[in-house]
């Protein structure tokens, strides 16, 4: 018989409440949860109270609620894996949402685990009560209003269950957010209950109270990924696909590294260009670059490029690149067949243009499709280089272009601060673009290194909320040192200064780059830019703030270097001293708007002369 | 004929967007909204350039949404008026969430107008791009997809109508939130659009194109009050209190000044002491006093009192008061007949005791009932005075002894700054407290002064989070300079720091009161404190911050009074030189729980001899 250990551990032998969380506590961590992010609170005290008394849990605390669902949502993008995050009552809950938005959209896994007041006392005026039933609307996968607590039998065995269940459905392609609102009622402390006796331990079933053996999960849920599609279909596909010389391979934002070989097998054997997103993980690393093509968000902008280069086939993985020159170029060529392949039974297609869309894992179809048109080319060879060669050669020239007039710049451009990264990220480092300016920056300017970098950003909602909290989850999601980088703006960090609390309360790595144009940068590149009347108040809308003491407050250094030299011995060593270290560009919107100007002007000669 | 002005007007001549924006946006202005807060975005540019260009509307920016919807709470809640709320499309929107549910529950008008992707950008992977439809759930009054721009009069007529409708929606009893989801297709900006004409100037409706004569709205509307009860209903609960000596009046949280008078008419007909929560507006002020019971939350603590003092009716007013030995209270005397009279038809009754729930106007019930009371009273007086000169006796011996110790205490302790502030407070200030200990402690401490004063909280939902932006926003909201004091813990503090930026931006007047004991120090209170063992992890919480510089960093000063005499000095330098200033209170966690019990034996001991 199964030893009980209920007088050793004085939270299990506590009261009714706490024989019902640490069942489904414990659970969670037998399926696979051991990451929990807890704001403080009391409603939520038999959470937070049995998270930090299991040994196998390590419980983040935070106290901004925005800030922590948006650090949970970092770590689970980086472990692959559900975080939990846990809350009180009221407005508490409520700030979880934009994280859990982005989270949805992006296939992140958690589980959101609000406290709430048990059911007199809700829709009274009892105080923090606010309604949580289903609190984040469509934008979880599913919500549970939970029983309250029992110490039955039939109590644990429905609570463990849920646990496992909750965590595989996290997890379950497509992974996403799922909300638990649990009640409780007084008292939320372990307090023993002569009134409420548990159970005897003779009437206790003992994988109810202490777990299935082996720390296993009470139910063990498995989740087949989709397998492919119709044969004859798949043929039609190959058949298409290799009477067609002038296609592309289209690859957005996506983290599946199982995907890089058979996607660039299928390429190989097309000899199709792949328009590889920064997003995509194939900039740069170890795998072959002779398919891959990262600067098209410079030369898809040049009618002279675009005019020649007719697409007849394209076939996109993943959600929609960033780049909009790509999204003008699909529109341009509306007619061209357009094959969406989708492991995660999304639509991602704004455009209305696709003329198939296919919900299979993506690997199975490369795969699949490469063996079929490998069938064909014994007869003959599926397609020749010319179309694959220009793609390449002026991807080429684009980056060999930007990159010299860049160096060129007198004045500090934001762009730059990607192609210093290509070199000076170290191997293994992971690269965290903010949304609006920096990552389309990144797009544009970042083509990778040889060093093998993971890229990310939170490209769901695109907001500019929530990038610090979500960087500093990478870094506290790593299971080795390897380096953290964020490329941020100054209206993005100011949105979550408050995220710079993990750094410190948690001794995390992080090197920020805060590019600091003072307001809204990707303004002045929109149409906005042409009505001065209220632009500034509008749209520049300039803070003025001087970031450098309250980096300082958290106990993060704070350099601005004076030039490029001065920028990578400022990067060098905040990646050596670990710890937070943020290091601000100042630039100004105005010039930068030119330079990126010049630099396509730099690229159409450059390109023209090749021509010639 | 009425001047048509679409020459002068280039955003009225722009295209159909801006043409159906602006009569909605003019509408507005004309249905009594005069105050939008915006936050930066692209997608909101017509909702922003309209509003911006129109000039009886005054656009307050902020960054960062959560921080901006606190703002428009507080201005609301400072104007009783309507107040609009844009931000763009995506996770934006979500971070309004936390001040609408407080809206909600504290019927604060808010219009939320958030920018959206017009259909066929939905659920498409398109960028920016959250679900939006019902994105606040139960947590508005009502949700309004608005249909996509266009140029007709026919769509003029129904957005002006709409504008109309939902300002006076959010007025209506009782107000509250109202979310309109408004799609827009590019071009954003007032671009003319030869494809896309505007109906020729004759085809144009003049009212619904340039709106009404004399600013008029398109349709007024008008909400009556709930009237009384039935006369028959009105004479039972006069026969009921006429035969009662030992009642009381409970005046809960409220903002309605109209009640003050038939409330204390009913009372002195009673004589019924009022037990008067700090957010009552009943305690201090020029009216008379002597029916007003401000220190019960300490009294109510004590067996002693509360044993011999037994109520035979309970008549209460407003939201739940703040205090926990009133509740206590109630329970101990659970059969007292109780009756709740609310004016805004809610079920503000955590306790389940309450024996009648009347929905009716207060001041109308008080009005009637003192008149039916009055009639009886022709005949025999009501009642003696004895009860309420031992409920006044009580407070004024319990209001002293605490004064007099509080003055003893070497260390600092939290709750002087309330006794201060009673003294300090200039006539016709605002006094703002933030949840968790500062609003207790001004329970507890705060018995008004002679000056008239404002109190305010959010206590809908008692988050600590958005504290310093509703307090700002009330700041915005006044019409004259007269100050405005928020009272905050260092946790809240910390949750809302963003909020400051408005201080910086619109030049705003707030002296904060930082009571800074590093943590949670509500939870030295509660029963989580018997558990040492995570106490300090989970919920003492302490984060080391500094906040100096960061107030620095938004343009405020920082000052930390080494005793209650400088303390004195800053504040009264902080009123005179307005701008934003912060003065910080360190105070310790464990003492402060030490002082407060020895308080509790100072009030029982004078209470003792008292009656001796």
């Amino acid at each position: 018989m199964v030893q009980l250990q209920t007088s050793s551990d004085p939270l299990l032998a506590a009261n009714p409440t706490y024989a019902y969380v640490n069942a489904f506590i414990d659970e969670l961590q037998r399926s696979g949860v051991h990451n929990i992010v807890i704001c403080p609170g009391s409603r939520s005290t038999p959470l937070a109270m049995a998270i930090a008394a299991h040994p196998s849990l390590k419980a983040w605390m935070h106290v901004d609620e925005r800030s922590a669902a948006f650090f949970a949502l970092g770590m689970a993008k980086q472990l692959k894996r559900p975080v939990g995050l846990v809350c009180t009552s009221g407005t508490a809950a409520a700030n979880f949402l934009p994280a859990i938005a982005e989270a949805k959209l992006t296939h992140v896994p958690l589980l959101v685990l609000t406290a709430d007041r048990p059911h007199e006392l809700r829709e009274t005026g009892a105080p923090q009560a606010i309604d949580q039933n289903r609190l984040y609307g469509t934008h979880v996968k599913w919500f549970v209003e939970v029983a309250l607590p029992e110490a039955s039998n039939e109590a644990l065995r429905y609570i463990r269950t849920l646990a496992d269940r909750v965590a595989a459905l996290a997890s379950a392609v497509p992974a996403g957010p799922v909300h638990l609102n649990l009640p409780f009622r007084e008292p939320l402390t372990p307090a023993a209950l002569p009134d409420q006796p548990l159970p005897p331990v003779e009437k206790r079933d003992p994988i109810l109270w202490q777990g299935r053996p082996d720390n296993a999960p009470y139910i063990r849920v498995n989740d087949a990924l989709p397998g492919g599609i119709p044969a004859a279909e798949m043929e039609r596909i190959a058949e298409q696909a290799s009477s067609i010389s002038h296609g592309l391979i289209v690859v957005g934002p996506s983290f599946d590294p199982s995907l890089t070989q058979p996607l660039l097998a299928l390429a190989r054997i097309l000899r199709y260009p792949i328009l590889a997103d920064p997003l995509s993980q194939l900039r740069g690393g170890a795998h072959e670059q002779d398919l891959i093509i990262s600067s098209y968000d410079a030369f898809l902008r040049l009618e002279s490029f675009t005019r020649r280069f007719v697409p007849e086939l394209i076939i996109r993985f993943g959600a929609m690149p960033v780049a909009k020159p790509f999204l003008l170029y699909l529109k341009r060529y509306a007619d061209c067949p357009q094959i969406i392949v989708d492991g995660l039974g999304e639509w991602n297609e704004p455009t209305q243009l696709a003329s198939q869309l296919i919900h299979t894992h993506p690997a199975t179809f490369c795969a699949e499709l490469t063996a079929l048109l490998a069938q064909r080319k014994q007869d003959r060879p599926v397609h020749d280089d010319s179309w694959l060669s220009s793609w390449l050669r002026t991807d080429r020239v684009t980056r060999q272009t930007l990159r010299a007039a860049i160096q060129d710049f007198q004045a500090p451009f934001e762009g730059r601060v990607f192609t210093e990264l290509a070199d000076l990220l170290p191997e293994d480092s992971t690269l965290f673009a903010g949304n609006s300016m920096p990552i389309r920056d990144m797009d544009t300017f970042y083509w990778g290194g040889p060093q093998s970098v993971a890229t990310l950003g939170n490209r769901g909602a695109n907001g500019i909320d929530g990038v610090i909290s979500s960087a500093l989850g990478v870094s506290a999601g790593k299971q080795s040192s390897t380096p953290t980088v964020l490329v941020i703006g100054d209206l993005s960090f100011f949105h979550d200064l408050n995220g710079l609390l993990a750094a410190r309360l948690h001794q995390l790595d992080l090197v920020i780059i805060l590019i600091n144009n003072d307001g809204g940068g990707i303004f002045s590149f929109l149409p906005q830019a042409a009505y001065p009347d209220h632009f500034e108040q509008l749209f520049g809308t300039p803070t003025g703030l001087d970031f450098q003491p309250v980096v300082q407050m958290y106990g993060g250094t704070y350099q601005r270097p004076a030039d490029w030299s001065a920028f990578r011995q400022a990067f060098q060593h905040g990646i050596a001293a670990r710890g937070l270290h943020v290091i601000e560009l100042r630039t100004e919107r105005a010039s930068n708007v030119a330079m990126h100007r010049q630099l396509w002007q730099a690229v159409e000669s450059a390109l023209r002369n090749q021509e010639d």
